[in-house]
Formats: C-alpha cells, sequence, structure tokens
C-alpha cells in the first residue's frame, strides 16, 4: 500500500543520490514527501512472528528514539502504533553467516511499516528507522521514505585488540550497541597477545593469574557480551593468537614453550620471540582441553586462531625443535607452522569449530573450510579463493593508522586482484572487519579511534558498491556520529573533558580551538615518538585530539564554495572569517593556560603554527576579496611555511593548513601582480 | 611531621584566600610548596580503623583520580602508598546529623595523609583530596597543602522532586556521587506530590499503580539508593506530601480525600484542591500502616510530611469537616491543620522518626523536636527557633529559578532575623538545603539545573561565613564544574548532543555559539511562555541553554581587564574579539540550518539580536583601542537597543547584552565628542 508513492531509483542509476543521514545507504530508496510525526505518542509493535529478542529490539528502538528525541513516549492512548514490526518467522537462534538480513520499510505521515522475513532483518530496518528521525517544520519526524535494503556481503565486522590495552566489558558493549545501529554484524574479539590474556579459563586459570595482570573477562561476562550481541544480531568470534603473539599463555605456562622460561608478559609493543612449540603432544593435549572450554563459552560457529608473525628464532635454535622437524619432514620454519595449524584445525573439528586465521595459515594442506583473514590485500585473498578458501578483507580497514575514512571508504574487498575472479571464485569473499589494534588506544579513547569512521567502513560492507560518493559519505558519516552519541559511545562525549583536564580546571576553549584544528598521529607516527609501553598514560592532547577533524573538512569545503560563488557563499564565508581570527587569536588566549603547565607546555609550537596560519589565512580572503592577485613571491613564500608547518609536532599534525592551502591555491590560479601586496598594505 | 612546614592562615584574615580549585573552602588551610606527583604507581590505603564503608570509599578515591588523570594505576611496586587514610573509629552506622565530619589533609611531595576521627570525616578529606589534583609542569600532582576541616553546619542538602517529573535512580545516584564530591549530607527525596507518587507501598499497592504512570522506585531500588547513599556519607530523608499536594494519593484511595472523587493524577502545575481529609479515623489508620512500612524502608530518623500550601476548599465545602472542625473546636482551616500535624507526630514517634515539615506546620501545639524547612526566609526560622524548634533554610537556595550562583551564594542561613538570636537559638538552626522543584526539569536535563551552582551553595552550607568572594566562588566552581564530569553527572555531557539533535546531525557550532551566549528562564519566566504540562517534551534550545553562561561570565572579567588597563590584557583582547566577530557572523551561519527545521526556527529573533549585539560590540571596542570617545547620541541609542535586547526570547535571555553594556560604560565614563563617529568611520 505505500509502495505505490514512490519511484524506486535504480541501483545502476549514476549518480546514486543518497538518502538524508542513513549510513549505510540502503539497497534500493526513494523518498516521499513530508513524515512521520513523532511525537509523545509514538509507540512501536510487532505485528506478526515475535519473539523475546524482537521484544527487546523493539523496546530498545523506542528508548533510543526517545534519547535521540528528548520527547519521553507514554505511549500514546491505544489505536494504532506508528511504527509496525511485521516478521514472518525467527530465522536461526544464533547469529549465523549468511544469514538472511533483508527488511522493507515504508515510512508515512500515517504510519511506518518495517517487514522482514526474520527477526535479523527486523533488527537491520529498525536501526535504519532511528536514522530517518530528524527535526522538521513542526518538530521530530521520521522521513518519508520506501526503503527496500539487503547487505552486499555477509561478513562485516570489527576486531578489536583487547590484550595490549584493557578494554573493560562495559567498553564492548557500547561498541556492540553502535555496531548494530550501522548493520555490522561480526566482533572478533582480539583475547590474547604477548601483553595479555583477557578471558577466564577455569581449567588452566594460571592463563589469567599470570597472563592479566587482573584485567580479563570472567566466563559469567564473556556469556553476558555474547547474549548482548546476540540480541543485537551480532556473531562473536574469539581470537587466541598462536603459535606466535603467545607471551602471555607462557607466563602461566612456560612448559608451553619453545625455548625455557622464565616468561613475563609484554610492556613493549612489537613481534617477540616467546612461541608455543609445536613439537609436543603436551602441547596439543593442553589446546583440546582449552579449546574445548573456550568452544563451550563461545557459540559461534567460527574460531579465529591468529597464526600471523610467527618469529622463529626459538624454533630454529631449539636442537629438539629441529630434530623433530627433520624427523617429520618440515624442511623450513613455514612447514612447522603449517604443521601447527594442521593440527590445531583437528582439535578445533573435533570441538565443532571452522578455523579463521590471518593470511600466513594460507599453506599446502589447510582444510578447506577455512577462511582466511587478510591484512596483506585483495592478492593474497584473490590467491586463497583460487585455492577454494573463503577470506574477509582487513587490508586497507586498519582503524588504527588513523587515517580518514575516505581513504577506508574506496577500499573494497573486490578490487584489485580480486576483479579477476570467476562467480564462484568471488563468493568465497565474505565481506571485511575493520581492526583496531591497541597499542595507543586505551578504554577512554578507544571510541574515538573506532567512530565515526568505522560507518564507513560499514556502509562499504553492507551498501551496493556503486556508493562511492565521498562528500555525500562525510555529511553521512557526521549526522551518524552524532546519533551515536545516543547509542552510549563515547567518541565525543570523551573529547572535552579530556582537553579540559589537561587545562586544570580552566576555561578551555583555547585547547579545543587547538585539537579542533588537528589531528591526532596513527601507529606510524607515535611508534618512535617517544618510548611508548603498556605502562605509559594515554592522556595527552594527542589522545584527547582526533583521527580526523570533522571541523576542518568543513572549513575546506567552505573554501570551495566561497572561491568558486563567492556571492552565494555567505555562511561559508562567516565560517572562514570567524575560525581564521579565531586562529590568528588562540595563541594570546592558550599561553597564560600553558604556564607552568607541562601537559600544555608541548602545544606551543604547534600553538604558535595555527596563529601563523590564522594570519595568512586572513591575509589570503583579503586578497581574495579585493579581487586583486597575490604577488607571486609572496604566495611562494605562504606555501613554504605551509609545508614547514605539515611537520607533526607533540604527536599530531595541523589538519588546519588544508584549507588555507585552498585558499592560497584559489589565488595562484589568478596572474600574479607585482606591487600588490603593497597597495594591500595601505589599504589596511 | 607535614604541619611543621606550613603556615595556617587565620579564620580572621581580612581577605579570606581560597585555594584553587577547593569547594567547599576548607576551614583551616595552607599552601606547601610543589605537590605529590600523581602516577602510574599511585596508590591509596587505610592506615587505621578500616571497614568495608571505608574500603569502598577508597577504591572510589582511586577510581575517580583515574578517570580525572587518564591515568591506569596499576598498583605500584609495594612500598608506602601515595596517601594514606588514617581513622580513628567507625562513627555511627548510619549517616547521622551532628556526627562529626572533621579531618585533616597533608600532602607534600613525599606523600598525603589524611587524618579523620571517624569515616564520615575520611569521606569529606577524601573529596577534598580528589579536588587538589591539577597539571603541574611534570604533569598531575596533588598540590601541597595543610587542611583543617570541618563544616559550619550539620544539614547540607538537596531536595530534588520526582514526582513533577519522574527521575529513575541512576539520576539519583549520579547526583549523590556528585553531592558527596562537595560534602553535602542530605539527600530530601519529594516522593509524592500531585502529579505522581514515586514510592512502592507493598500495602498499599494502589499508590503507584493509579499514581504514578508506571513510574516508580521498588522498595528494592530505594534500599540501593539508601545504601548508595550511605556509602557517600549522605543522609537519605523522605518526603510525603500532606495533606495537601496529595492528588496521586487519592487516584488509587479517593476514600481518604475531603471530596468525593474520582481523582486522578494532575498533568498541569500549580496548587490543586484535592486534600487528605484530617477528620477521619480511617485516614490516620491508613497513615499508620503507610508510615510504618516506610519507616521501615528509610532508616533516617527525620521523616519529611510536607504540609505546605495546603488549599482548605475541599474542608470548607464540606459539611462533614466543619461539623468536626466546631467539635473539637478547631476554628479555622489552620487549626484543622494543626490537628493533623499533632496526629501525624503522634504516628511517626510511635514509628522512631521525628518530623520535618515545611514553614506552615509551625503552629501551636507543635511537638518540641519537630524541624522547620523554610520557604519562606530566615525572619520565618528564626520565629521557629526562639519557639525552641530547630530549622534548615532553603528560601534562596531554589534552583528551579535558575538564578545565578552568586544570588544563591550571598544567602547565608544566619543574615536577617537570624543575626538577632542568642546563642542556644542560633545553634538550632542547622542549615540548609537546596530545592529543585521539577515542573520544567527533566531527567535529561535535571543535572545542569543542578550543577554547578548547588556547589556555591554546599560552599556556604560547608565553609566559614567570611568566604564570600565571588570571583573566587566562581574561578573554583568552574573548576568544580569540570571534575564533575568525572563524577558522573551529565550538566556538561549532554549539552552538546542536545544543541545537536535540534540541527538534526549537521555541525551544529553555531547554534552552540548562541547557546553560550543564553540563559534560560526559571520557573517565573516559563509559566505563562506556554501551556505547559507534564506532558509537553523539555526538548527544545531553552531546555538545552543553561541556567547561568560561563562564558559570558569569563567575558565580563575580560572586558573589565581590558577598560582598566589595556597592556596587560592581550589574552582578554584577544578572546574579547574573536567572541565579539563570532556573534556578528552567527546569524548567516545559523540561517541556513534554521530553514524548515521548527525547532532552530522559533530561534530567529535570537540569532539576529546576537549578530547586532557582536557588531555594537566591535564598533565599541575600536572606540576603546581608537583611544577616541564615542559620541553622546550613539551611546544612547546603543543603550536603548540593549534594553530591548534583554526582553526573553524563545524562553531564554541574552546573557550577552552584559559585557556590552559593560564596554559602553567605560565609553560613557569618557568624555563624549561630537564628529567622533564620523573621524572612526573615515578611519576604518
Amino acid at each position: 500500500m505505500f509502495r505505490s508513492v514512490f519511484i524506486l531509483i535504480s541501483l545502476a542509476a549514476a549518480a546514486y543520490a543518497a538518502p538524508p543521514n542513513l549510513m549505510p545507504v540502503p539497497a534500493q530508496w526513494s523518498a516521499g514527501s513530508g513524515g512521520l510525526a513523532i511525537g509523545s505518542g509514538f509507540r512501536a509493535e510487532a505485528a506478526g512472528y515475535s519473539d523475546a529478542r524482537l521484544e527487546h529490539a523493539i523496546a530498545r528502538l523506542v528508548a533510543r528514539v526517545s534519547r535521540q528525541t528528548g520527547i519521553a513516549f507514554t505511549g500514546g492512548a491505544g489505536g494504532r502504533p506508528a511504527l509496525t514490526v511485521a516478521c514472518r518467522e525467527r530465522g536461526p537462534e544464533l547469529p549465523a553467516l549468511g544469514e538472511d538480513e533483508a527488511y522493507q520499510l515504508d515510512v508515512a505521515a500515517d504510519g511506518a511499516r518495517l517487514q522482514a522475513a526474520t527477526v535479523a532483518g527486523a533488527l537491520r530496518g529498525m536501526a535504519t528507522f532511528a536514522q530517518l528521525i530528524a527535526p522538521g517544520a513542526e518538530g521530530f519526524q521520521a522521513a518519508a521514505v520506501h526503503i527496500d535494503d539487503r547487505p552486499r556481503f555477509p561478513w562485516r565486522g570489527l576486531m578489536l585488540d583487547v590484550s595490549r590495552h584493557w578494554m573493560p566489558a562495559e567498553v564492548v558493549e557500547r561498541n556492540l550497541e553502535a555496531m548494530a545501529a550501522v548493520k555490522l554484524n561480526v566482533f572478533h574479539w582480539h583475547l590474547s597477545d604477548d601483553q595479555g590474556f583477557r578471558v577466564e579459563s577455569v581449567r588452566h586459570p594460571r592463563l589469567t593469574q599470570f597472563g592479566s595482570d587482573g584485567n580479563f573477562y570472567t566466563q559469567a561476562q564473556v556469556r553476558r557480551v555474547v547474549e548482548y550481541a546476540r540480541e543485537r544480531g551480532i556473531r562473536v568470534v574469539p581470537e587466541f593468537d598462536m603459535p606466535g603473539h603467545a607471551t602471555s599463555w607462557l607466563a602461566g605456562y612456560p612448559e608451553l614453550a619453545s625455548a625455557p622460561g622464565p616468561f613475563r608478559i609484554e610492556r613493549a609493543w612489537g613481534i617477540f620471540q616467546p612461541t608455543l612449540d609445536p613439537t609436543r603432544e603436551e602441547t596439543y593435549a593442553f589446546l583440546d582441553d582449552f579449546i574445548g572450554e573456550m568452544a563451550a563459552l563461545f557459540p559461534d560457529r567460527y574460531f579465529h586462531i591468529g597464526g600471523d608473525e610467527v618469529e622463529d628464532t626459538e624454533w630454529k635454535q631449539s636442537a629438539a625443535i629441529q630434530a623433530f622437524a627433520r624427523e617429520h619432514n618440515l624442511p623450513g620454519s613455514g612447514e612447522l607452522h603449517a604443521y601447527f595449524n594442521r593440527r590445531l584445525e583437528e582439535l578445533l573439528k573435533k570441538h565443532g569449530k571452522t578455523m579463521i586465521g590471518w593470511d600466513e595459515v594460507l599453506a599446502p594442506g589447510l582444510a578447506p573450510g577455512t577462511i582466511i583473514q587478510s591484512w596483506r590485500g585483495q592478492a593474497s585473498l584473490a590467491d586463497a579463493a583460487r585455492k577454494g578458501y573463503r577470506g574477509i578483507l582487513s587490508f586497507g580497514y586498519y582503524l588504527d593508522y588513523l587515517k580518514p575514512a575516505s581513504f577506508h571508504y574506496a577500499m573494497d574487498p573486490l578490487d584489485g586482484a580480486a576483479r579477476e575472479l570467476d562467480g564462484a571464485e568471488t563468493a568465497r569473499i565474505l565481506g571485511g572487519e575493520a581492526c583496531l589494534w591497541s597499542e595507543y588506544v586505551s578504554a577512554e579513547t578507544v571510541d574515538s579511534r573506532i567512530w565515526p569512521r568505522l560507518a564507513a567502513i560499514a556502509e562499504r560492507l553492507w551498501s551496493p558498491r556503486e556508493v562511492t560518493d565521498v562528500d555525500s559519505m562525510y555529511a553521512r558519516m557526521a549526522a551518524v556520529s552524532r546519533l551515536l552519541d545516543f547509542a552510549g559511545v563515547r567518541h565525543r562525549a570523551n573529547y572535552a573533558p579530556m582537553l579540559e583536564r589537561l587545562a586544570g580546571g580552566r576555561p578551555a576553549e583555547p585547547v579545543r580551538i587547538l585539537a579542533d584544528a588537528t589531528e591526532a598521529l596513527g601507529i606510524e607516527g607515535r611508534r618512535d615518538a617517544r618510548k611508548y609501553t603498556s605502562l605509559v598514560d594515554l592522556n595527552r592532547f594527542v589522545d584527547a585530539a582526533r583521527p580526523e577533524s570533522e571541523s576542518i573538512r568543513a572549513l575546506e569545503r567552505a573554501v570551495h564554495r566561497v572561491v568558486a560563488a563567492p556571492e552565494a557563499a555567505s555562511a561559508e564565508m562567516a565560517e572562514l572569517c570567524v575560525t581564521l581570527r579565531a586562529w590568528a587569536e588562540n595563541d594570546a588566549r592558550l599561553e597564560p593556560l600553558a604556564e607552568g603547565n607541562g601537559l600544555l607546555g608541548e602545544l606551543r609550537p604547534l600553538s604558535r603554527r595555527l596563529a601563523a596560519l590564522g594570519a595568512m589565512g586572513l591575509r589570503a580572503v583579503e586578497y581574495l576579496e579585493s579581487g586583486k592577485a597575490a604577488p607571486a613571491r609572496w604566495l611562494e613564500q605562504q606555501n613554504q611555511a605551509l609545508a614547514a608547518m605539515e611537520t607533526p609536532s607533540a604527536e599530531v599534525t595541523l589538519a588546519a593548513v588544508r584549507p588555507v592551502r585552498l585558499l592560497l591555491a584559489a589565488l595562484s590560479r589568478r596572474a600574479p601582480q607585482t606591487g600588490g601586496a603593497q597597495a594591500l598594505e595601505k589599504r589596511r
């Protein structure tokens, strides 16, 4: 009944217009006119199959919409609910790879109807409904729309490293809630590494007694997290990294090691030598027991064994291991690793699990069902697919590099070498996973390192391949980022308090202005910036600063508009001038705060740069407004100064350089004029 | 050992210098040099009497300091803890009126030592320790200090109305945590009123079945809240308002009413007629039973029966009530009310409770131990004290009027008529309570209506009478406000999300600039602004706007400095110019957001005013900097314009008028000069 009033926009449309604020973009959608008013009588109800999971999800949606709008719903006075959720059946009891996630959503002035074959589809549709709500002329409303949606890839995940820095269960849960809001469906929990073993084993308690500093999840907590994820249609795939990245196992069980102990958990970052001994039956007996215990705790069919970056020094130095290798015709460390993986795969099979591992596990003899997670790229995935293995892409999705969302957005699992695969091979590429390794990430900063950029990756994995408009992506990501405030993640909430405590309780506006103009360095930039270990606190300016500055991006767009059509860009010109002046004056305001304050003191060079940048930008705007060309020599000097300003300082970069560079580029496109600077000087 | 290096500052010192960031100011304190470095090895330990309450409090302190600093404490490598907490004894098991809350705190570079007679004193000292931490040259440190502290008044409270708008238990708990941070010790829980009955009665379930819309605390929740408060040294005093403000009782039990029912809970605000029938024994049988149940649930000795604003229409209209009054020689409604209170007092006594009530309960025959809570003022308190009753002041502490902190700060329980009391009478004035009535306050906005202004009242009630410097208070209140972020109250956290959702996910900087420049109207201003009921949502700009603008206050101080000594105020001049320019340009930036958006549309007149104000301020700064006098006629015009700008719009006032008025006043003090404006015009 709703559908007739809409015209479906074809997938093939060249310009894939994006609906306001929806992320990921639905497979098919068309806008209606007006919307469904959201008032205090708003109510949602199941109108078909229902069960506890669906009822909880509906209750969560209503609570979410209440938070988003500030409306206290009273449940209305009976009558038809504003939103009906019509499911046909339950679908699998546990979220399952490849389950049906499709849904249709119709919103009109007189009501909204969500239809889905299964509860999983209904969950995705409710996430869409929440995103449709925005203020209209008469108050909050859900935009009228017809949506027919389903995911492009069945595996859309986030890997979170909770070993290098400990992430309490509530951090995991709030991120699961946010993942569900952008339709991600796999949480890959990196639970062990050299720096910590993070899950309780009742059978092998020394794993956490000696390997965790007391920071680990009890089995009851794990069960709660798994159930929390299940309610949101998210699979939980545990990873126990072996045989390398294994120091934390060996702190409590040195007898499993390839070299004599004792071992202590690592505090530094890198690749370390301690490795499980692949040649002793005791190792496999231990793993059989351990995997059996974990298989019962984590109900998902897939079990991640890591398998990356195996350092073979200990293997080469051990006479016993080398003797074993000769005896079993394993000529090199690669073969030894492959032998270990085959044994591991047998154990997993015994406990009903299918193996997933990083690129390095791909070796002759690997069991057919295995999934390869590729940090190496599409060529590696394509190679695996040709050999019959399924794969997921993580190359290009490493969030800890703090690259811009546009970088990740451009990365497609089916690009590059994967383009040459045939249909059956292509179908083996299941999707992708963003990864957050936590060397430079704490429980306080983790949300800001995941969000909002993960939403762009979520869109890449859900939406049609043709959805690639970067400006549209950024506009919608900004909206989703704000909505996620109401899902409970703290990527925005922690920003001001982290900056303000640096100022010791004094008003910290100048610190915020500086932070808004900068971008934090990622793992590459910080690695050698100072002597970092897990004991160094992540409470400095760089930790509060964002990976990507939304306000600088907005300013870049403002400059584009001002340059293109100044007369139609008065709001943008206002924004530009206000911001440039604030920069120009900011150092004078920051300096008194930095006096005697070591945490702000390190920002002085950066602050002086921002002031210079503001002055330069104001000068450029004056040239632009005067219609006169800037002198070539002046432009050259400014561009040189800009290049110098790009060097990182205090582990951040000055993103504010970018819009000023755009201004200078606009001036350069005009013919340079000698004496222009002098003329302008007089005018001022 | 610590004390010898400090010189105590006498209470009698004319200028009572305030230590940085401490609020309330301690009774006696003196600064040392340097401070105690707070690093990852920070640890606190009991070094005397200890029990679960103290251990929990120490653990909470360590967690709080970790959040404040972003440092993940590892517990150190043994050795002496950085802070030792030396208690002599437990003190009363439950927080008790008049218990010993004194403590001494010594902080030096080599350690900190907190000493107290009882656990209650230690709790207060730990709140002080948390406030001492700020960034120094080498990172976070606790300032070296010697403190010898005790409260001025034993009753320092907050009354929260959870009837007119429902406040879930977590709202109460986070505010208890924040109250403890500023050493408040009484939570007065206003649990029933015409609009809702908020606590479960097992014996009388219709109270919440018909009187709460399902929004009430279970008895298990009440017990948790009481225990949560006990752990923080806070007494919980329940209030059940009777015989007036009683509609919500009567919805389920109309037989208790003075007039025939039926009754439904009120949605509007005001004073309503439904009143308990004071003449029937059934009323007292019901109350006996109910009070018995509540007496067991709320362990504090004091029990608040409201007793305010008794509307006597029903009494006058009832022949039976009038007959009873004649029969019992109760000539007027006042006498009838007093009769009711005497009966109530007997019941309270039977159940081991002492009565507390609002001014109106003070009448002949009132039992001697009763406490009077005065919304009328010090004269009313003094009257009660002379008659032998104890009292607490709430007049001048009504937070819902959204008056500036300085207003409340100036209100002293012992001022006015109370100055004339003798020693014994004065001792009957136990302290005060801030009150938050919730007509215009929701669970989302409540924290911003309490904090940070309540901290100023907390200081009034704890600190020596001589502590009255308003500038010092505001500077420290700003610091405490930021620290309270880490206690979990959301007065700062909810500001940006509430503003940003008005902009529908688009960057909302112009909305924030406008909000920073405004102040929300309180109950007086909103009462007639529109047809408000409990069903009207509190999600508009006014609800996000703050009662008092910290940034406008900072700007006023900046103007004072710029005017007094421009050459020494470069940071202030920068702040002033940046802000004025941002105002001048803001309307151009806000207008595109307001297009088609009803929630922002109502702000247009206000936004235009702010732009005009910015332009006016910039012009005034130009006069100031030029050294030339502004023309008298221009000044006059601007002052007229300012007066018009002060009219509320969209239920907020433009606080930004104040600093501009200061600028104009500075110009007025110079001799006006004809032709000045023209000269300046040319210069531009």
